[in-house]
């Protein structure tokens, strides 16, 4: 049974990536570092570039609203305030910051996201990570939003998360002077600060939260930049087969058939994926960061996740030796965080509309 | 009656206060700015030293357990990371920041704060700005603590607030292994971490959140530091009473009686002060970014909050400029707010104890 699930799986594989377990070294283990990097990059695992041009090339090319809204320090400023503001929230008490906490790897260590009164997701969905995710082709587990700035309009006004009108938003932004001043100081002096502009500026912070690791530097050639039993991990992770889902700069960002997932929890929410039952695979950076694991956060412990991928996406029993291996590989994932320096916000004024805690 | 409840108001400040009406100048507005410098402290205001060494001494004695636990630079950081550490809550989601948040003049910006499970304070309390805690002589509303760190303790085990069991925060902390290397750090390889030490280090960061404004450079001697207006609002701020309740270096910090309080809320929400129903008279400093008002938050706008004390505390109605004057020194009270980078919070281990959200 579990061979047949397996055989389906890779078949689907086969015939929708171009990638599959056929290009898939067998002498995986005997390749030198050097070539192993090669390898990796020609399955497609990426580097965050360490080159500042090069990334910032990169991050233009994931962010479709770059040319529009270039990248500024004061944009970037202004992003960082409102990330962190709670007033954004009907209820003064919840920012993005909350969610994707960023002294906690970009999330909020919690199984499902909770937001507005209490109220957790009600497909029990765990918050991804903010961080690196502007090299997400899509945002959310179903990949509705292609944009930052299409995520951050999301839960502001999801009534179970942030919960307010996006249009109080605004009103209560425009009721701050120096909010004003501040986006006619980053933007121009007649920019109109609609819903649309204050997200997009969340957006252009978002895109400054990158964590090269490592890994990166290994990837671009520094064959000293992991040990040895990190590298065995890389190994045991292309070898078998996690490559296939984790790819690209994020190791993960793309779409996979949710109907393979047979995990125990899998009803823990009643979450099935976008249209066509498919469901992003998550990063994998920062990963020893950010648990709980899987869409619905079901299971605390790394092992435990590796396992059970293994089992259940790949219709394989990893070792014990294997699956320490591969999670040496994913610590080596998590980044060097970006300094962020706890922003001053900006005194609400008579005019700025209360809060509305609803008890 | 109003005059009655003035008259019985004065007589019991000038048996329990050595300040009284009697000591102030009447020729305020008239000496010059050096004159009133010197007049202002003699009535008891008091700068912020600028000097650092003047400045330690000051927290030294304002900190019962300096000698136990001086501030050091580890202790300072390891301090900031439990400051902002969700996990110390229950849910995981609550943290020290959530109600005294640092980029919002160290307070929550709600009239009553609100914690574990959406639950507002049973008596409709207001968060006291942590900015400047540590020159309070006492913590809390009713002073019931003298310490930074016993104020600490309270929110986190309170079932409104952080709701968390103080043994099951050491386990936590315990369980997540960079904390404990930061603990032997900061103390001693052999240190115990108990809850009293997770408070005490919180604390120690709290001592180094002060604010220091251009009034505190006008103290010190820059008579040019305030503006004009500023002036005329410190002079309104002494001749009309104010000072004889706010004074100190928080320009607040002591007792009052709260029997005197008439004004239209004073039922929203039980709280009746200490047990001798005295209040803690809260600090001015940061005033204009700490909405909203008085204990139990009813109040929203300075000008409101101004004209209230002078009717209801002081039996007197001030005129539309003598509030303007006054507001104009209290926006002066607004200091610089010392520079927090965002703490990156260690990991939890497999060992950590799980968020409970009690949905």
């Amino acid at each position: 049974m579990k061979k047949l699930i397996f055989l389906g799986f890779a078949l689907s594989f086969a015939i929708s990536n171009e990638l599959s377990f056929r290009q898939i070294r067998e002498d995986i283990f005997n390749i030198d570092d050097k070539t192993l990097i090669t390898y990796a990059k020609k399955i497609r695992l990426k580097a965050i570039p360490s080159n500042a041009y090069e990334l910032e090339e990169l991050i233009k090319n994931t962010s479709p609203d770059y040319e529009i809204y270039p990248t500024t320090t004061k944009r970037i400023e202004l992003g960082k305030k409102l990330y962190f503001d709670p007033r954004l929230s009907r209820s003064g008490l919840i920012s993005c910051n909350t969610c994707h906490n960023l002294g906690l790897g970009g999330v909020d260590g919690i199984a499902a996201s909770t937001g507005h009164k209490w109220q957790a997701n009600p497909h029990h969905l765990n918050a991804p990570s903010v961080y690196n995710a502007v090299f997400n082709p899509n945002q959310f587990w179903d990949g509705r939003a292609n944009h930052l700035k299409e995520q951050a309009k999301g839960p502001i006004q999801a009534n179970v998360e942030m919960a307010e009108d996006s249009q109080i938003v605004v009103e209560k932004i425009k009721s701050i002077p120096e909010y004003v001043n501040e986006f006619k100081d980053a933007f121009s002096n007649d920019i109109n600060i609609d819903f649309d502009l204050i997200a997009a500026t969340i957006g252009i912070f978002e895109r400054t939260l990158i964590t090269p690791s490592r890994y990166d530097e290994f990837l671009e050639g520094n064959v000293n930049a992991l040990s040895f039993d990190e590298k065995q991990g890389l190994r045991t992770f292309i070898n078998k087969g996690c490559v296939l889902c984790h790819y690209g700069i994020n190791v993960g960002g793309a779409f996979r058939g949710f109907g393979f997932v047979r995990y125990q929890y899998v009803n823990y929410g009643d979450f099935n994926g976008n249209e066509n039952n498919r469901v992003k695979v998550p990063t994998l950076r920062n990963v020893a960061r950010t648990a709980p694991y899987f869409h619905n956060g079901s299971i605390w412990s790394l092992t435990e996740a590796v396992e059970s991928m293994g089992r259940i996406q790949l219709g394989i029993e990893l070792s014990e030796q294997e699956i320490k291996n591969i999670i040496s590989f994913l610590k080596s994932l998590s980044g060097k965080l970006p300094q962020i320096v706890y922003p001053e916000l900006p005194p609400s004024s008579d005019e700025t509309i209360r809060p509305k805690l609803d008890y």
